[in-house]
């Protein structure tokens, strides 16, 4: 097994390691796309079965769209065209065939009538549908989610962060009055926030992007901002209320309850697989990931020391009991937005191809939550071991008391998680009045300090520091100040921080 | 309400009605591609959960592999690339621009250097894959799984059964021998025949496909055949045992136990929302669709009958104690691959907008199993009447009675459904040994019949009857007789139908 590099050493190289020593994802045969492995999947799977009944208790419903957009939808509102035509997929024609070479080829007379793009989001072919099926305020507000498959093409590919093919959920809203699209819009940020601070274990900054920072078509994109352990920031959800762009551009009207006839308010979301990124460099440490136990693949990893199959035989049947406990156990994650429990997933591991020190280097890097060892002495003493992950503690345990004392554990590594992530941003955040002294502090974090509102001085500020303006956070107070470059006026301070 | 085509005139126009009528799915702007609306989506995600776990529980892990495959991997395997080549869709560029006259066009300058092809199905990318992955015996077997959407270009759509992009899960093992893979293969099959038994309520015919109508690469195809509604025949699930076929065009090789080289032996198979087109056709009656309980996702609907909210209040506090019972439900629907139980899924239709009559009309199109309707009187009764979509029975039940009543209709209704599904393919099933009888029981069912083998035959029947050789049965004993066409020998019946 590769010894991982430090984080101190090289955080962006760290990162690589342990995504292919954990076992996550993979490079493709298709440049630009990534293979995401077993391990990287079932941690995908978690995320989005917990986000799903979030989005099921307030009230969404799944649907499916095509992945293919007719060219001309995307001309249809004028920012997303901008935005999203620069880096996509175009389907033109749709047979191959063998030249006189046998080679295989392009078949010329199999063009396309109009070019088709693989969706890089699918507000304009959901809001191509929606004016069929949305007539009078009785039909609001309609309230979709799709999981999908996104396709943004991206030249400087990092598994997770950044592949032409992601996956997603992407949630697409309609509505009768202004005011209820802001309302879902807020409402779906704060189930965001419920799910990083209670399932990802990370603590965001929450607010509005700037003007010119928005989704292309958005009146309003608010975002959950996180700090990475090297100080940075990675916008990984966001919530847009569209007003009424889309319904104009796909002119869907619904008569209100005046009788008067007017276009549907919007809003639309999403978060991807992206997230795995977030939860890899917001608690690995120098072993390798660290996994939130509300998220986790597999909770507890039981590893047999055993030489014969005698041996092991001893171990399964005093282990037995415990193992059906574990099998009836479900966690209790609850939060505000899931009223769920989770079952307590766990194996054991016999493979004898592989020694216990190699067992023990592996659920680590993967980031377990628990291992438990057991051996000959343990049965004689009636008791095993538990080591556990984010805690580096080990201890002996009664074997009656294993499975109270490894759920305790895993609600209390779920608190610490947190709690670290959050001291950790809370110490990694300046209050800066100083441009000197923002371009010392926006290299250990993040830093809150007022800006004048243009887009130049923003420029201006990004072009020399390579900080942006990640959100103007609801937690700040009004205050009036002076921008830290111009001097200009200002109200409010604002989030500056590097970013991915 | 439109009221639905009788079967008996139309079958074909009712199954649109039906899609149609109840939310299933609807036609898309990108032609030959669908909408699946929730209700649609709904069942699919109960289809794809329960494979899932029987999945799981047969020792599979999920992945996820590419959309997009490189052009010259269709090339690799020679009747892979014959039969996908046709009906593909191709990527050739990745950027639109807009030319003088603020038209979109493609940039003809952004032509990627090897098209890529979105997946038809995923052994290609996911053979090329298992190459760095594969080496010793003691890698296997890989048992990987994919949910995935997939795109063949269909030009004579029809929803749910033939669109151009539809949604799947897809299984691709590798194995250390011709033995392993072949036991997979069966193995693999038996678990689409428990889900389409006890969860589809269908009874299918099993066994090999005749050898020119495998999959394309394999050694050998197995089939579910079910019999739909008008006698036809309709493949859903299908289990490839692959051979080394793939294994010998991506060169992947592993060290046998004896220190050999060797190629990789492989399966694959897979199920679509081609399933929903099945349940349909199966259990449909003159009212609508009919949904067998284990795979509902809605149980039990309450339409309250009332005028004022004061009215709706006393029907709520009514029927809460029973609402509680019903939350805390697991219905146990438990079969060899399946050890889980599910939640009783319930709904309460308060929406004053559309009258209690309409309400009964939606949830028999939709096929809920379970009605409970509920009014002033039923409070004074201390009843409330229960309508049983599949028997069409109607009864007042005592409150405190009424969850134990639905739990054990429940069950009653999905035995009876696939009682009704056997029972009508057994008597619409005949054996038939001359050709002119052939001919005239091929328009009513399924034939069991000799033949001689060749493809000849095979095509020659097909072109006369529209019929073709479904499977090979399993269940037929051998027996020596001759060719229903041309007299040859002939040593066991195999399946004859008309199909969709």
């Amino acid at each position: 097994m590769t010894k991982l590099t430090p984080r101190s050493k090289d955080y962006s190289q760290r990162y690589n390691e342990i995504v292919q020593e954990a076992w996550l994802a993979e490079n493709s045969a298709v440049r630009w796309c990534m293979v995401i492995k077993p391990y990287g999947y079932a941690l995908w799977e978690n995320i989005r079965d917990v986000l799903d009944k979030m989005f099921k208790n307030t009230g969404h419903v799944n649907a499916y769209f095509p992945i293919f957009i007719p060219k001309s939808f995307l001309n249809k509102e004028a920012q997303h065209v901008e935005h999203f035509a620069k880096e996509c997929a175009i389907v033109t024609h749709y047979r191959l065939k063998l030249d006189d070479n046998k080679k295989l080829i392009v078949d010329p007379e199999a063009k396309l009538d109009e070019e088709l793009i693989v969706r890089p989001t699918s507000e304009t072919i959901i809001w191509n549908s929606y004016k069929d099926r949305i007539h009078s305020y009785r039909d609001l507000p309609l309230l979709i989610n799709q999981r999908a498959n996104i396709v943004r093409r991206e030249m400087r590919t990092r598994m997770f962060l950044r592949t032409t093919e992601f996956l997603r959920q992407e949630g697409h809203t309609a509505h009768a009055s202004a005011e209820d699209a802001e309302n879902e819009t807020r409402k779906m940020l704060d189930v965001y926030n419920d799910f990083a601070t209670n399932f990802m274990a990370i603590s965001p900054i929450l607010g509005p992007k700037p003007e010119h920072d928005k989704f292309a078509g958005a009146v309003t994109t608010y975002a959950v901002e996180p700090m990475m352990q090297d100080g940075k920031a990675l916008q990984a959800g966001t919530s847009h209320n569209l007003g009424q762009n889309f319904a104009k551009a796909f002119d869907v009207k619904f008569t209100n309850d005046k009788n008067e006839l007017e276009f549907v308010y919007a809003t639309s979301r999403g978060v991807s697989t992206r997230l795995i990124w977030w939860l890899i460099m917001a608690h690995s440490d120098d072993t390798g990931l660290v996994v939130p136990p509300a998220l986790a693949p597999l909770h507890v990893v039981v590893v047999p020391i055993f030489k014969t199959s005698e041996e092991l035989k001893l171990i399964k049947d005093y282990i037995q009991p415990l193992i059906e406990r574990f099998d009836t156990t479900r966690l209790d994650f609850k939060s505000k937005y899931f009223h769920d429990t989770i079952p307590l997933r766990r194996k054991i591991d016999e493979d004898d191809n592989k020694s216990p020190g190699w067992k023990f280097n592996e659920y680590e890097l993967k980031g377990v939550p628990v291992r438990i060892t057991v051996g000959a002495k343990d049965i004689a003493n009636g008791t095993v071991e538990v080591f556990k992950r984010e805690s580096g503690e080990k201890a002996n345990v009664k074997l009656e008391e294993v499975d109270l004392h490894i759920d305790q554990y895993l609600y209390k590594a779920q608190n610490n998680l947190l709690k670290k992530n959050q001291e950790f941003r809370e110490t990694h955040t300046f209050v800066v009045d100083n441009y000197n002294e923002f371009k010392e502090k926006i290299e250990q974090g993040f830093v809150m300090a007022h800006r004048d509102g243009t887009a130049e001085t923003a420029e201006k500020i990004q072009k020399e520091t390579s900080a942006t303006i990640r959100c103007l956070p609801f937690d700040e107070k009004d205050e009036k100040w002076k921008c830290v470059l111009t001097g200009k006026p200002s109200t409010r301070r604002v989030l500056f921080a590097k970013s991915y």
